[in-house]
C-alpha cells in the first residue's frame, strides 16, 4: 500500500554507511544518531520556497546542490564539521526525472563533505524544501555571532556580489553578455560552502556569520549580538571576478548587500593576522581583511582613502527586502 | 533592517533554559546542544502542509499543539526522551493574532514535555509547517521498528478511530450529533503522544512504530521490516469512545484503518505481558493486547471468535491515501 509518495523517498533512501554517526537511517519513525564523546552538536534548519528562493523552472540538480549548500554553510559560520541531514520535501508531484535529478545534486555534495541523509519526509504540495543539518566541534569552539571584540580584525571569505549581478542578469535589471551571465550565475547556483575554512578558523576567530543576506545586514547580525560597531572599507570588498569588471558604484553596493553570497564574515584578533591566513592558506580558501571592530556602536563605512563614504539607504531597501 | 518576517521570529524566541541540553538557542547561524555522555540521539522531521494535513482556517491553537505532538509521537514510538525541536515555518502573511495562537499551543505541549526550541526558519510562501525534533536515549534501546520476533504479542496504546470519526464528519460521509463531533474531534485535534509509555516499555518491548496512516498499514512497517507476519484479532483493537457506538463494520473500518490516532503499537514477547502492563500502568496508558507476531509473512485479521475476515480492500484505498 505505498503511495506514490512514498516511492518517491526511495530515491532519498541510501543504507547508513559504516564508521559513520548514523546507528539508523531513513525508514524507522526517528533516525539514530551517535555524537562523538565530548563534542558539542551544532544544528540549523533552513526553509526554501519556490518563487521566493528560486526560480520556477530551476534546474533541478543545481537545487540540490543549494539546499544543501546553504545548510552547509551554516555549519561552516559556527565552525562544525558536517554530520548529517534530514531532508522534508513537499512537492506538487512525483516526475521521476526531476526527483533523480535533485536527489543527485544533493548526494554529490552531501558526498564531498561526509553528510548523510538520516531521515526525511515527502508531500504532495506546493515545492518546499526544508533541510535540517547537524554537525560537531567540541565544547567551546564555536564561532558564535555575540563573540566579536573591540579591536578585532573583519575579515571576508573568497568574494561578494556575482551571485546579485546573476539576480539582476536574470531579472533584466542589467544586461549581462553571456559568458560574464554564465559565470556569474554559477557563483548564484553552486555557491562553495566554506566548511574547511570555519574549522580552520577555531581557536583563532572570536565570531562568525555567513553572509546569505549581504555583507551589511549580516555583520550587522554580529555588531548587535555583540553589542560593538565596526568600520569597513567598502572598496576593501573582494567583488566577484565578473562583478570586479563593472562600475565602482555598483561593485560597492552588490558587495555591500548583494545577499545569496555564502561566503564566511567573521572576526579575530589583529595579534593573530597570521594565523588567520596560515588558516585561509590550510582550507584553500582566500581571504580578505576589510575593517575593524570598535567599541562604539554603528556602522562606518569608508572609501580606500578611509573617508566618510555615505551610501543612499534606497540602494540597500531593495536588495535586503527579498 | 528586520523584514516583517524577521520579526516573526521573535514569537518563537526565548532565551534557552539553564539545566537543559541547550547550549545555545534561537539566533546564530546554528543551535548548539550538549549530548548527554553515553545517550544515542533520535531525530525524526515532519512536514506539514495546509490542505493536505490540516483545513485551511484551522484553529491555529490546535495547529501548534498538533504540529509538535506528532513529532513527538515519533519520539515515543522509538522510546526517546524528548530534548529539543527546530521549527521551520513558510506562511502566506504575518498575522500577529494567528503566530500568537499558534506559538502559545507549540510552546504548551513543548513546556509539558521539556522539550526546548533551540532554532527555525520563516519565510513567506504557502503555509507549510516543519518540525525536525531530537530526543535521547541508552544505546541499543531504541525501539525500532525491525525488532519484531515470532511469538511476540502486538499491544495498542489507548484507543483508535475516533480521529477518523472526526475527519467523516467534517466531510460529511457521515452526520454525527454535535457531542459526538465535538468529542471526535478532540481526539483528531490534540492526539497525546505517548511519550511515557515509549521510555516504559525500553528493555521490555521488541518493535514498536506510531499509528499515524492506520494500524494496518503502520503495523504492516514492523511485518515488513522485521520480515514476519501476523495474526490480529479486529474486533480487539480498542475502538475510541465514540467510534465503539458506531456499527460494527465502521468500528472495524476506522480502528484498522483510520490514520491520525498517534497510538503506540509495538511487540513483547509473551513472556513479558504482565512488564508491559505494569509500564502502562506506570505511564498511565492503557494498551490492548489486539494479536501476535508469527514467522509466516503477510497478516491475516479474525473476529472475536478467531474466524478469519475478509475486508474489502476498497475499504482502505480511500483511507489510507491521503
Amino acid at each position: 500500500m505505498l503511495s506514490e509518495f512514498d516511492l518517491i523517498a526511495r530515491y532519498f533512501t541510501r543504507p547508513p554507511r559504516h564508521g559513520t554517526a548514523a546507528v539508523l537511517g531513513v525508514g524507522d519513525d526517528c533516525a539514530l544518531l551517535a555524537p562523538s564523546p565530548g563534542m558539542q552538536q551544532a544544528i540549523s534548519t533552513d526553509m526554501l520556497v519556490e518563487d521566493r528562493h528560486f526560480f520556477r523552472g530551476t534546474d533541478p540538480i543545481k537545487l540540490g546542490y543549494k539546499c544543501l549548500a546553504v545548510n552547509l554553510s551554516d555549519l561552516a559560520a559556527m565552525g562544525a564539521t558536517p554530520v548529517a541531514f534530514t531532508l522534508a520535501l513537499s512537492l506538487p508531484d512525483a516526475q521521476a526525472e526531476w526527483l533523480q535529478a535533485f536527489s543527485d545534486g544533493l548526494f554529490k555534495l552531501a558526498d564531498e563533505y561526509g553528510c548523510q541523509l538520516i531521515g526525511g519526509d515527502t508531500t504532495k504540495g506546493p515545492l518546499n524544501i526544508c533541510i535540517t543539518i547537524f554537525g560537531e566541534l567540541p565544547h567551546g569552539a564555536a564561532l558564535r555571532r555575540d563573540a566579536a571584540q573591540a579591536g578585532d580584525d573583519i575579515w571576508v571569505s573568497g568574494t561578494l556580489g556575482d551571485p546579485r549581478l546573476a539576480l539582476a542578469g536574470y531579472r533584466e535589471e542589467i544586461i549581462l553578455d553571456s559568458a560574464s551571465m554564465e559565470a556569474a550565475a554559477e557563483r548564484l547556483h553552486e555557491p562553495i560552502p566554506r566548511v574547511a575554512l570555519g574549522i580552520a578558523l577555531r581557536g583563532i576567530a572570536h565570531a562568525a556569520v555567513d553572509i546569505s543576506d549581504g555583507f551589511i545586514g549580516d555583520l550587522g547580525h554580529i555588531l548587535q549580538r555583540s553589542n560593538v560597531g565596526a568600520t569597513v572599507d567598502a572598496d576593501a570588498l573582494p567583488a566577484g571576478p565578473t562583478l570586479i569588471r563593472r562600475s565602482q558604484e555598483l561593485r560597492r553596493r552588490f558587495s555591500l548587500a548583494g545577499g545569496d553570497d555564502y561566503e564566511l564574515c567573521f572576526t579575530a584578533p589583529a595579534s593573530q593576522r597570521d594565523a588567520v591566513l596560515a588558516a585561509a592558506h590550510a582550507a584553500g580558501t582566500p581571504v580578505t581583511r576589510v575593517g575593524s571592530i570598535e567599541s562604539g556602536a554603528g556602522l562606518r563605512l569608508t572609501d580606500a582613502g578611509g573617508a566618510p563614504l555615505e551610501l543612499e539607504p534606497s540602494s540597500f531597501d531593495h536588495f535586503t527586502s527579498p
